[in-house]
This record gives C-alpha cells, structure tokens and sequence, in this order.
C-alpha cells in the first residue's frame, strides 16, 4: 500500500496530493483524505484512519477493476493539529484560500522556540523561494466532492452499536489566547491584600469558561481550557503572568460566539478586580460550522445500506479539515467507531472490522460519486 | 575581596565554610552567611548580599585591626532555593541535622529531568565516595551564634525610612505538592456532562487556597500557588493530569496547619465533585518557626543605635536558611530596605548605602559576638 501508481504532487506548505486520473480528466475531481500529524501524548488513530482508509480505498477499487470518470485524488492535510504553531487545519485552511493565514505564514508565525514558520518550512525543504503562499489556495471548482473517513472521537456509535455515522455537519471551532501580568513578588513576603495574583486570575477565568459554557443550556456548546501556564513558575514566587488558550465549540455559531464575548467580559471583570492586566484577548480563529453537501450524505447513505452495516446521521463535535474544504468543495464526512470515545490520548482505539467498514462505504461513495 | 587570607573548607554536598581563627579557636565560633543561588527570572540580591556582605564584613574587621576572640566563620550555603530538587535550604536544613533529607537525597530525590541528586552532586565534584550525609550535621554547640544579612524582600523598612530591620522570628512555612487526574479526552467530542477535567479542579484549588488564607482573618498568614501544570498541554486536550505545588507561611505555626487542612479538605471534596483522582497530596516540608536569640537581637539593636542607624525590630514573612541554622545555634538576622519590597523578580534592588550599613552592623556585632 503507499501512493505508487497515483501520480502524487506536493505544494509550498506539504499538503500532498496523489491522483488516479479517470477517463474524463478534464471533469472536477473527487478527493479524500485527512492528517497524520497529532498532538502531544496523544492515539494512533485520528486522522491516520482516513489517509490509509483513502489510500485503501483507490487500492480496492484498482483490484476490482473499477475505472473513475472523475479522476480520484487522496490528500495528506500537513499540519491539522495545532502542535507546534498554534494554527489548526494549517494546510486546508490555506486550500481553502484564507489569506489572512497566508500572510500570518509568511510574516509573524512563530513556534515556541520562535522560529519562523518559513524557516521551518524551507528547513523541511517547502517554500523554496516562493514568497507568495496564494499559489497553495485551490479554486472553488477545483472538486466535485471532498469526502473524509474520521473516528468519531466520540461515544455514541460505540454505545449504539453502530457501524457507520454520516455528518451533517461540523461544530464551529473558536481559539482564544488569554495573557494577564500581575506584578509577582516573593510567595513569603507579600502580604495578601498587596498581591495582584497573575496565576489566580487564569484559574478564575479557567473556571468562568466552564461556567459559561454551562450556562448556555446546550449540550451542544463544549469549552475548554487545554494551557495555562504560570510565570515564573517557582513555588515561593507569585505568578507575575499568565497564559491560558481556550477553545470553544458549538453547532449554533452565535451562541458560540456569545459564549466569547462572555468569557471576555469575564476577563476584564476579573483583571480589574485582582488589579490584574489582561496585556491580551485574542481570539486567534472565529470558524463558522459546516453543513455537509445534501447529495453526498445521500450516497453515503445508499452506500451503507446497501452495505448492510447499521448507521445514523450525527453531528461531528470535533473539526477537521473537512470543516475547511467545505469552503471550496461539496463535502461529506463518514465516521466509524472508538473504543469509549476516546480521543487525543493514549487509549484512542478503533477495531480492524470498523476500519474495513469505513473503508468500504468510502471506497463505494467514491465509485459513485467519481461516475456521476 | 574573597575567602582569601580564610582557612576554607567544603562539605560534601557544597556548603562552603571560610574560617577566620580566633585567639580562643577552642570556644565555639561565631558565623554569617547566606546564599548565592537564584530562582528562574528572579533578583540579584536575594542571599548575595548576605554572602559578600559576611565577606566585606571579615576583611573590614581585619582591616581595623580587630583581633577576634572566638573564631568568625562565613557560610556560603548550597541550595537555597528548591529551583532543581524542589527542596528549599537543602544546605542549612541538612548542616542542621535533618536525617530524613539526608536519607531522601541519597535515595529518592531527582531533578525535573530525572537526575538524581547523588549523580548531580558527583558531576560537580562533591558527595566523593561518601555514602553517608550525616558527616555534614553540625553539632548544636557548633556555633556560639548565627547571623545572615538579607534584604527585607518587603517593602516595610523602605517606607518607614528606616535601615536595619532587626528579626525577632522567622514565618513558618510549608511546601504541598498536589496531582489530580482525570480522563482527558477530545476538547470538542466530549460532552460538558461527560468530563472530569483536572485542570480545572486544580483552577479551583488554586483558588481554595486563597480563600482558606484570606479566612484565617490573620496578616501573617499567606499561601501561593506558583506552580501549576497540565497535561497534555494541548489546546485541543481537556486536561488528564494537573500538578499544583502549594506555598503556606505563617509566624503561627498553629494557624498555619489548620490552613493546610482545610487545604486537603477541600482537595478531597473539590477531586469527588468533579470525578477526578486526587493522586498525591503530599506536605513535602512543614517547618516550625525560628524565634531569634534575645542576646544576639541586643546586640544588634545596640550597634544599630551605636551608629545612629534608624531601625526596628520586625518578622521575617520569608524564610532562609537561618530558620535551619536557629535549630543548632542561636540566631539572629538583620534586613536592609529593598526598592519597593521588590523580590524573587528582576526588578529586585538594594542601594549601596544600604548595603552598607547592613555590612556596619553585621561588622561590629558578629566583633562584639566574637569576644563574648
């Protein structure tokens, strides 16, 4: 198994493109694919599922004799996690023509040693002497469909013994970076009342988060706080600063969104009660939601049933490239089981049989979708 | 200046001793000292001008003529701040006899990236061959008296104008080290019900703790969180592990502990209502107060008025390696004023007049101790 007998392509930033051409080369492509990057400390399967599950997929569909009549395409997403440069979906964000991203890529983006993201992708051998990432950005047109295989990361196929869950769409992901600096001062000597505590400020804000979130009365919103750091981060020194990163979701993008202008308000409240200053707000992505493609959700649910393998239609809480490719490309997204849910840790786990699943309705919709 | 024209002398985990001969070397001697190690990001007073005042202080005296009586000594101790073993005073706690340190750095304690303290102590040249650290233990008539010249680290003498401080006691204080874990998971596939976040149980024990303080109703009483960690660290990670290290002092030891309790109290009950495990809950160190020498604060107060010095008896809020050094000696300490009460940070500053007053004082004391 591998890319060989695709014709493969790579652009200025990674993301790597391998094409079966089909019998009408000249009609809008259908493509598939996620990441194989991941976060610290994290499973084997998210992501990595559906860039083999893909690369599988055009490989059944070779064996079987199948010939495309839109050329089939696998994509390799770099950089779906935010890891090292705090940007996710850094590589189908930039697909998806954000310029915004383009610019940052080229003149501020730093990891936390604070190289460049051009160093360091000249260093791995992108980006050779082009200055302008706007050639990476594909057109609208460029797809006729954009599918994705994705553990769900989630509980509810696994508790309803379910084989296949087909998105309707992707809940609308936000990050926000928080920064206040207090004046700090030795842990003994500074009486309580003359403290303006950097670190109790972030866990105050940490907890409203929560509080917040909650208070929207939906199941649907989710808000979490993944970093907080202290500094010096000495046990006899003050937090003299904080950093918190916060990420929020919601299917409802305004309640979303009111959920941050509440958790900012509560970031003022709380800087100008502990005399506090919050030197930063920023609310580093804003994304709306996707609504997958109606004719493609249609296929891959012919395609299940006539698979015989039990599935639903459901929300996707977590957000993938597809979530970016929606921008410029129908698309559809298929889910299948993990073990509890489990995601973004060690214990992340989805059995051979739900892999083949998944595989097999993506290969068929492909079929499918490459004839129509 | 230097330990020159001293007979010096290292133990074997890097205190260093600079003895200066009396014309009685039989009676027990008369020391000074302090440290010369920081924590990260911090001053370049704290401990220095204890230790290069002892040492101006000996060679003015020798200057002068002075011949001592009983010897005078200048301790450098080692590890003053617990930056790299997480244990404060590791010098002066050992020299004043603590066998469970002593068992605990030959067998359990290591550094952030696993290194031991034995290993540590070889590479830099000390702990040769020796497998037994009850061979640094002072014996308690070891010293007649103890004094250590330090900078207030508050910011008391600076805004009464006045320039000795002269310590009456020490504030006890306390280390906890406290974990919390939970399951992690996805930041968006998650569900609010579903989560044990530890990050925010930690959030909110960082909290406790300075509720439980502000509670005692006392000005004495004081506590910090300047460490707190999650894991994984990831934006997108609800956090699965969280690690707090917990800083109480107190001039009552008494009301000290029971703020400790209420500590562990509320981490018992915060770890049940979120589902988390409270993994460790663990007192690394949980001092009693020093009380100063009546005979060495006379003295001290005589020759601040002796040289028309403005001065004041007053608590020390910080700790230092007196408090170790009180439990062989008698001791005493004298502050000088610091910019603003500035400490543990850069900003950290003492002026040379100061500075030298301090020096005049400890001068003429450790000369009138030394003939005692």
């Amino acid at each position: 198994m591998g890319l060989s007998g695709l014709s493969v392509r790579e652009d200025a930033v990674g993301n790597i493109f391998g094409r079966w051409d089909g019998y009408k080369p000249g009609l809008p492509a259908v493509a598939t694919g996620s990441h194989i990057d991941a976060i610290p400390y994290s499973g084997k399967y998210d992501g990595v599922v559906g860039v083999l599950g893909a690369i599988e997929a055009l490989n059944v569909l070779k064996r079987s004799g199948f010939r495309p009549k839109r050329s089939l395409e696998v994509i390799l997403f770099t950089s779906e996690e935010p890891t090292r440069f705090g940007i996710s979906c850094l590589g189908s964000r930039l697909l998806a023509g954000s310029k915004v991203l383009a610019e940052a890529l080229k003149k501020t983006t730093v990891d936390g040693q604070n190289i460049s993201f051009v160093d360091a992708a000249r260093y791995a051998g992108y980006m050779k002497g082009e200055d302008d990432l706007s050639n990476v950005f594909l057109n609208s047109g460029n797809y006729s469909a954009f599918l994705e295989l994705h553990i769900e990361q989630g509980p509810i196929l696994e508790a309803e013994g379910l084989s296949i869950g087909i998105v309707t769409a992707i809940a609308a992901p936000a990050s926000i970076k928080v920064d206040f600096e207090g004046n700090g001062g030795h842990a003994g000597a500074a009486l309580m009342p003359n403290r303006n505590d950097a670190g109790l400020a972030a866990a105050e804000l940490a907890l409203a988060v929560e509080k917040h979130v909650l208070d929207s009365g939906s199941i649907d919103t989710v808000g979490t706080v993944g970093i907080l750091e202290l500094h010096p981060g000495a046990i006899n020194s003050i937090p003299s600063k904080s950093h918190l990163e916060i990420d929020t979701r919601d299917i409802d993008e305004k309640r979303r969104n009111e959920v941050i202008e509440k958790i900012h308000q509560s970031a003022v409240a709380i800087a100008k009660k502990r005399s506090v200053s919050l030197t930063e707000f920023r609310i580093v992505n804003q994304d709306p939601p996707a609504i997958s493609d109606k004719s493609i959700v249609k296929a891959m649910e012919d395609t299940s049933k006539e698979l015989n393998l039990p599935h639903k239609l459901m929300i996707s809480r977590a957000y993938h490239d597809s979530l970016f490719m929606a921008r410029i490309s129908p698309m559809g997204m298929l889910f299948i089981p993990c073990f509890k849910g489990y995601s973004h840790k060690p214990e992340e786990y989805a059995a051979s049989q739900d892999i083949a699943n998944g595989v097999k309705v993506l290969a068929l919709t492909l079929a499918k979708l490459s004839l129509d």
